[in-house]
């Protein structure tokens, strides 16, 4: 275990790179030596048990500690997962992600698959249990359990290079990091970069910009065609965008309070709203050799009907071909957000912005490229981030049967006032109710609604910050704000109480449904019901 | 008198078309002679007053007897409107609709205004009120009433050209003729279009399609350019496109149920699916001079934004450049309907078809297109199909501050079992629901959720016939039928009662408002709320 498990990680997953020079099997800049026996064997002695125990379903009972002395080619590679114990040594040399499975070595590899949910499948399963060599002591009676337990840094070491976040961001989950925006970070129409809400789903990549090269694969494209970051500025036109980025899970929170739903417990701050430079990927295809579809013809696309992004550290998404190279579509490959280089927990040095979409398909840290006649086949876009039915359960959503999210519904949310504050008139004998509105696909924000009585009646909010921009390309959210008579909130209150509401309406004229109920869905995306706050209203 | 209203309309409002030739003014046919005196003047004389009442207002009284015998240049032309009476002689030159205004001369104007909801607007009424004269006598008192409104044939001559329609249509207003197609013609796919919803703001024009001219106006234009129905047949490549047409108002009577709402009370059948063949309206602009903007550059379009579609007959409207220069927006010029030339009630000889916008943008009779950087002028475009909040009312909304209706939202309604239809299970102990589902912008439908409980369980209903088109361009309706497990219906029934649900997702994941309250305006249009039919049930 000489080799870092980072660079051997990308020398599989990116063997072009590797073999160009071999400066760029450290296109990924090495994390800490993680061979260090004094790590992985420092273990507590098991005693050895001269009769070994047999589960009731006639499999061998091994304790933590026995696992625990398997962490090696020359003693076997063990694993534990759930309650099975499994010899995976043979499978080292053909695990997918390469040799980072080294790091649950005699260990329970349960905290990886949390980080590395690619293996939530039932045919992950099914091949894990190829190895199956025993069962796993149960903690009680484990002895050595403890012992153990304090010695599985792996899980840690792979985390050891995350950056350094701002504290006002609202972690959800700490590794991989996913961390929402403070209410206060969104009332402003730009965030800026340090506030910008972050959903990582592995740990951060630590990219070296001067090793790095975009690669593009597909039909009529070069087998060697890459592009480093200085190419990619100084052969194609800059351009920037103003595009909000939603998690498909914003506002989660909200439904899981109704009916309880599977993903981090997201308020209303997993969206920001930036200023992102980059390239056109239409530029940028149409260089590396791909002739842009004329679409006025029948069977433009037949054998390309999505771009896959696949991330240096393991994500992977796609998009339909027609936004992708749409002149109005304005997909870019940015480099920076607000000005600056984009920072490493949004992508440095290299992130796809799909505007329009949700941020799941703008892949950050994106290394390759690919035109495919189908969609990735990441498990995010293929067992994750779809909707079903509210009578669906996480058991019997079939997601092959389900289409992926790509343009977002309409969405609203109100930042002010929060629940069960203290609000009264202002000076102008108004109450003022604040938020956000956003649309999917480039719909512009037409119209919020505000009510103060749980959406028996109505007012107009003002629209109070929006890009000005053409028909079908209003990439950023609307910043509203309700001034609201005293008067007319006092004759809604109920005792002491208000319920404020607000909905959006877009420029197809959707508007938001009532309730979570009827968009429930037990993944918990696509969170777009009113939003409602009770706040305690006193009269002057 | 002796020229033809419908000639001297046209000429009016078309000065190339009929200075070009002398045929050319009759690019619209004739409509029948309506100048004959014995129509006009053939009045119960009016015994007269020797002393004259005035009104509470200090106005002189007029019978409608008197009023009728002012209907010609020698007499002066009169006219009332509700209780005004008004000597309109100096203002019949200046009408903007020109001498169809003779046809009201001597009568009430009101059924006139209903129809040519262009007057509908307080400018209107301040400058007919600069005619005034007198108040009309209370109809109680007024000895001549039922004699001269017996004679007010007017309104109807209007009407005598119009096309015979299928006797399975449902008339909501017979002139104009407005008239839904049967809940059984939109359970196929394709339309016929002899069933094929009527939707007409004014009376249906009389084309003679040798002579019409299509003209094009705007910058880089030449100031001729027309183009006949043969030089568009023979010039440009045909597309055929399957495109559902919906009316702003589908729907409205079940939002009218809820509370009231003006307009057509069209139940779920203002909607219809046909194939449309024409050609591109991008092939024809480009071909007139006009240069396709480039939506990569900022300020495409500083001084086109909009490309205006006047019909003949005096209806207009407009879309946004973006959608009518799309490559894949499919917007055409169409003259034929399934494969027959367009029937006159769909716009023969030219239709234009606005895929996924509101059918209301998509002008019959098109004889004139009009690039702007501004929005049609036009009463329909500026005061009416837009959208407001529930707490608006008809006199409180401010057409000014709203946006004009372009692509709709999701909708979806059952078809079948209708409300009150005694429904019991299939041979395969199956219950059946059949609906359609659609979604502006080019928007596919990625679900129906069907309920049997008002919405508190849901099942996925089974999408039976779409186009298959890429991404953004599902411009057909889809439809749908769910299977329902009788024994799953029978639980749910109450006291033999059961309330079926439907709603759809489309591929933005935007879904149904549940209640017609929380997207209620009073103008009854975008009615895309849950679709809701109790039935009785009867156990096998």
């Amino acid at each position: 275990m000489g080799v870092s498990w980072v660079d051997s990680y990308f020398e599989k997953k990116y063997p072009i790179l590797s073999k160009s020079s071999t400066k760029t099997s450290q296109h990924v800049a090495a994390a800490p030596d993680t061979s260090s026996k004094s790590t992985l064997t420092d273990l507590t002695p098991q005693p050895s048990t001269t009769e070994r125990a047999i589960s009731a379903s006639g499999r061998p009972i091994y304790s933590r500690g026995e696992v625990a002395q398997h962490n090696s080619l020359e003693t076997g590679i063990w694993v534990t997962y759930v309650d099975g114990v499994y010899d995976i040594s043979k499978f080292v040399t053909i695990h997918p992600g390469g040799e980072r499975i080294l790091l649950a070595a005699g260990h329970a590899i349960d905290p990886f698959w949390a980080v590395f949910s690619v293996h939530a499948t039932p045919e992950t399963r099914e091949l894990l249990e190829n190895y199956r060599i025993g069962d796993l002591m149960p903690r009680a009676e484990d002895s050595t359990a403890q012992d153990i337990e304090s010695h599985s840094k792996g899980i840690e070491l792979l985390f050891i290079n995350e950056p350094e976040r701002h504290p006002s961001l609202q972690v959800r989950s700490a590794r991989p990091c996913n961390a929402e925006a403070h209410p206060d970070s969104l009332a402003t129409f730009v965030t800026p970069n340090e506030l910008f809400f972050v959903r990582n789903h592995l740990p951060v990549p630590n990219v070296d910009p001067e090793l790095f090269r975009l690669q593009i694969e597909g039909p009529g494209i070069p087998d060697d065609y890459s592009l480093s970051i200085d190419e990619l500025k100084t052969k194609f036109t800059h351009v920037s965008e103003t595009v909000t980025l939603q998690c498909a899970g914003n506002r989660r929170k909200e439904m899981h309070d109704v009916r309880p739903v599977k993903g981090l417990q997201w308020q209303g701050g997993a969206i920001s709203n930036t200023v992102w430079t980059g390239v056109r990927l239409r530029d940028v295809l149409a260089d590396a050799g791909y002739q842009l579809p004329d679409f006025t013809l029948p069977n433009y696309a037949e054998d390309i009907t999505h771009v896959q992004f696949d991330g240096v550290e393991g994500y992977g998404a796609s998009i339909p071909i027609e936004k992708a190279v749409d002149p109005r579509g304005d997909v870019l490959l940015a480099f920076e957000m607000n000005g600056e280089p984009i920072p490493r927990d949004h992508g440095f040095p290299l992130r796809a912005v799909v505007p329009g979409h949700v941020a799941a398909r703008s892949v950050k840290w994106v290394g390759k490229i690919t035109l495919s006649d189908e969609e990735s086949q990441s498990h995010w876009q293929q067992h994750d981030y779809k909707g079903f039915s509210p009578s669906s359960t996480l058991e019997t959503s079939d997601y092959s049967k389900s289409n992926s999210i790509q343009e977002l519904p309409i969405q609203s949310a109100i930042l002010y006032p929060r629940a069960g504050d203290e609000i009264c008139a202002n000076d102008d004998d108004e109450v003022i109710v604040k938020g956000y509105a956003l649309s999917g696909g480039g719909r512009h924000i037409y119209r919020v609604d505000v009510s103060a009585d749980d959406g028996k009646t109505w007012r107009d909010a003002e629209l109070v910050q929006m890009d000005k921009k053409p028909y079908g390309r209003q990439w950023a959210w609307t910043q509203w704000e309700a001034k609201l008579p005293a008067e007319w909130v006092s004759e809604r209150a109920q005792e002491g109480k208000v319920t404020f509401v607000c909905k959006a309406i877009d420029s197809s004229y959707n508007s938001q449904p009532e309730t979570f109920e009827s968009i429930y869905n037990a993944r918990g995306v696509l969170v777009g019901a009113w939003s409602r706050v009770q706040a305690n209203f006193k009269s002057k």
